[in-house]
């Protein structure tokens, strides 16, 4: 008899392994089971279909070649098998059998297996407080929430919206509702910052700046205590500590959690903060039984350490490990370095590997740089600044993370895949400093902007460069108090320099960058030194000059202008 | 006495070394000798000058925050002197002196060093035919011979011209006259397809087509046999074997080679090859003699073999490298993977490592897919199909080279750019299976068409995939004397299939690609069969199935007609 492979799971991981293992033994019999009638689709398109980029919800299930992936193509195309709304209830594991119970009969069977392989994906995390079972109250957990919450949108029901949490999908909603269908948009975030824990706060807040820009309301540092309902029972606001928003639809995106419950009560082993457990070749606890896809935990490439990483492109990796073990190909997986891209209205914000602060609480010796180059020659004329900041260990010069922000387009994919492909090889600064980018003034510079960070982490790493962060420099602005007798020596052209003396002047020197050789005696002495440009390249130069010649108490401005200028500080001068 | 420290060169590696060794040597006497006026340039840039999207040669001359990189600037802003309209003229290594010639006033002079760096460059190749020294007849050597065209353009002195050259710049000038000038342009190269061991011919292949698309007539193994002259001296006409070509105006753009004279004549070792030979901290024979950038050879990362990398990329990568160990900070330069990428119009073309044709000539067991998949997800509205080539070595599974084609935009630098980050780490196969490129749909697919080319490799590294290659299959196509008695499965929809079943139908079976497990018994017995669908990637599910009931014999159409569509070959159905 042919192996019985059954896969609990039709999204992602699941139809991936399913398809694979197909292709490679092909006279297996393959069963998806799925307690969904919608599956195979592409999850993180929800939000486009929302906005409306993606016209219809079927695009989503659809193949590159215009095919619905339903039952029929599972069976016709692929030779798989498909239970839809059939609902994995147990696994009895001595039996090898899973219990399933179909969730429109209510009819209970039994289905036998000779390997089996957990894809049940992930769930929402519902906020422990009233009123999220309200109408008009969503989660983006599957395909019938993006289809209910489409059609009020498109019914005109809804001119307020609340989003609560500034993760990715939070963000693509409030992006969704405000920039093609006018929805009033309020993002509220528990933590300070949006995307915490994938980037540090000067990326976060140039997106959120520029989500400002565009009309969306954020709350940074700021949860939601309760759901309240209007006349009706439907959701109408949203209270914080702080204030209460009106709402007539509100989107709770606080992030989701292995659904890992069958494996537990099935006596597999569950990680202690969820996530089944996994060896490298994707074998849970019981090897007849494998795991893929959002359900699992897995390791970070860069600390070693066990994370969660709840990603389509991570599920589709893994299906394919999986399928090969099951054929008998040895294959591996061994972690994620942590990869993310995201749109955001006409801005892009990316980042792989770990940020400055999970860096240090990851117990490294970490410090960052910021870059605000170029993205392309700066003679040609689509160019645009594209921040970037590398993220090291000071002893051992491991690059630990790479983040980026630009204009629209796939500038900073470029930067981020790159970097993503030298972490996963324990990639030191200096592999990032001579790494061949490739080369054309459309496309980059000669030494592009991911080398050139590189090179001011090689600078910084080596002691050449003393530094000022963003963070500290905002600080220092807003808050004489905090702030060390410290001046600023402005190499920028006069023109650019003008408006922070009028407003500063008193703290504020002006020598161009070109002239400092020959004016740097106008420097008082005794003040600590902030030497400022826009991307903090001159500011090193200068910095080295200025040691020469024994004016040693300076610090370069990390990111530059360019950096600061897209956070719009209370303190620019108007 | 500081060091003296000169460089004899001033456009990309020798400012460069300069710039940096100033800043961490302050005391050091930095002196560029350059026989030129005009240094420090983009000479990448100049097509861009020339098409007019650059307006002014000055800003090819100017740093990001537009301060022209003159005399005057090398001497206030960086510390460094330069000696323009300066020819080196010798070597004096006993008595450590650079002899120099000014190209003016043709007074002599010995300019003392104790570390001298050799910064120069290339020159471009003349062809040995008569009337190269026509007027008219340019080649792409410096800004003067850039700014003489333009001058000829913008008067309206050209109305045709012939590019002699299909490299990088002999395209880029193609596109410049035509594109923004409207110039009737002709580009002839002497090799059979462009851009030759830099592209395999099915991607110069699909550039070739959209050029010509573009309204550029190309001419490939077609050299120029002379070059002739109207009644004034002034070039009119070019002559190659097989037809006269009307001109007004002739770019030779035949590669470049090192300019080693003055290194050879010094003694310092030189390559067989031409360029001056460096260790890996790029010292030359003579360790107190530094040479980098387009005068030197360097080190294949990819085959360990010598090679000449011409670009400023590297030019500028070398430079730091010799401005650290100037500074006494070890630093290396082991070699190249070869990265490069170019515009041309409304596409662009990619690519790193070795082509099949050089991986081949090199001693690899190398073989190649290529898939052409979607650049981002399929669902997203801006969604363009990218082909991408995976080069590879069948035995050691090592990928040697990666080509790519797409939309103009930074799609395919992505690809290029993580494909060069693990090319120079050795990366394997299944490296790049598993390389976790960032994924969001507006950039890219869960798994992105590298990791799905990685994955049409591995099945053909594993035996699991019988391929066809584009050539192998338009010759079939052209000529039934070298084909075998085959016959298309065309798997895709039936609509696309019908002209070559109204053409071809006698070899055209159509089975749609879902159909073919309840249809495959209409497959003719005894013939090798071509399964043919958009991407690769269902002809090998198809294989694999026809395979598990017996029909061994076929074979997957690589790339498939995504690919042979852009070629737009004569045997394409009207």
């Amino acid at each position: 008899m042919s192996t019985r492979i059954v896969i609990i799971g039709g999204v992602a991981a699941g139809p991936k392994t399913a398809c694979r293992v197909k292709r490679l033994l092909p006279e297996a019999q393959v069963t998806i089971i799925d307690q969904d009638t919608l599956i195979s689709y592409g999850g993180c398109g929800i939000p486009y279909y929302v906005s409306g980029d993606v016209s219809d919800e079927q695009e989503l299930r659809a193949t590159s070649f215009h095919m619905v992936r339903d039952e029929r193509f599972f069976h016709d195309a692929k030779g798989v098998e498909t239970l839809t709304a059939t609902c994995a209830t147990a696994i009895d594991r001595k039996q090898k059998e899973v219990l399933v119970r179909n969730v429109t009969t209510g009819k209970e069977d039994r289905i036998p297996y000779d390997k089996l392989v957990l894809a049940t994906g992930s769930r929402p995390n519902v906020l422990p407080i009233p009123g999220t079972d309200l109408q008009g109250v969503f989660v983006i957990s599957d395909m019938h929430q993006a289809i209910a919450i489409k059609a009020r949108l498109a019914k005109g029901e809804v001119g307020k919206a609340v989003v609560i949490g500034g993760g990715a999908i939070g963000i693509e909603m409030a992006e969704a509702f405000t920039d093609l269908w006018g929805v009033e948009t309020t993002l509220i975030e528990f933590m300070d910052q949006l995307l915490p824990n994938l980037l540090d706060r000067p990326f976060a807040g140039m997106l959120a700046q520029h989500m400002r820009d565009k009309g969306v309301t954020i709350y940074t540092g700021e949860g939601a205590q309760r759901l309240e309902a209007g006349d009706q029972g439907q959701v109408c606001r949203v209270v914080t500590a702080k204030r209460t928003l009106d709402a007539d639809l509100v989107v709770m995106a606080a992030g989701v959690r292995p659904r890992d419950e069958l494996a537990r009560s099935a006596g597999l082993l569950v990680g202690p903060r969820g996530g089944i457990v996994v060896n490298n070749r994707l074998q849970t606890s019981d090897p007849d039984i494998y795991a893929a896809g959002d359900c699992v935990e897995v390791t970070s490439l860069v600390s070693g350490r066990k994370c969660y990483a709840p990603l389509g492109s991570i599920a589709n990796r893994q299906g394919r490990v999986v399928a090969d073990n099951l054929a008998g190909i040895f294959s591996t997986f061994e972690g994620v370095v942590g990869s993310f891209i995201m749109k955001a209205f006409e801005v892009c914000v990316g980042a792989t590997g770990l940020t400055l602060d999970s860096a240090r609480r990851e117990g490294f010796d970490a410090a960052a740089v910021i870059t605000a180059q170029s993205d392309r020659a700066h003679f040609f004329p689509q160019q645009a600044i594209m921040p970037l900041q590398m993220v090291f260990d000071r002893r051992s010069r491991r690059v630990l993370g790479v983040q980026g922000f630009g204009p629209m387009g796939d500038g900073v994919l470029a930067r981020i895949d790159a970097a993503a492909a030298l972490l996963s090889k324990g990639g030191t600064i200096d592999d990032f400093s001579k790494l061949e980018m490739a080369y054309a003034p459309p496309f980059s510079t000669a030494l592009d902007a991911l080398n050139a960070t590189a090179n001011v982490a090689d600078n910084l790493a080596a002691g050449r460069l003393r530094y000022c962060s963003i963070d500290d420099f905002q600080a220092w602005m807003r808050d004489a108090a905090v702030a060390p007798d410290w001046m600023a020596l402005d190499v920028r052209h006069p023109k650019e320099v003008q408006p922070f003396l009028d407003t500063y002047g008193d703290r504020w020197l002006s020598i161009p960058y070109d002239q400092v050789r020959s004016r740097y005696r106008e420097i008082p002495a005794g003040k600590q030194l902030i030497i400022i440009c826009d991307a903090c390249t001159r500011s090193y130069e200068i910095q080295s000059f200025l040691d020469s010649v024994g004016c040693t108490n300076t610090l370069g401005l990390g990111g530059g202008f360019n950096v600061i200028r897209r956070l719009k500080p209370d303190w620019w001068p108007k």
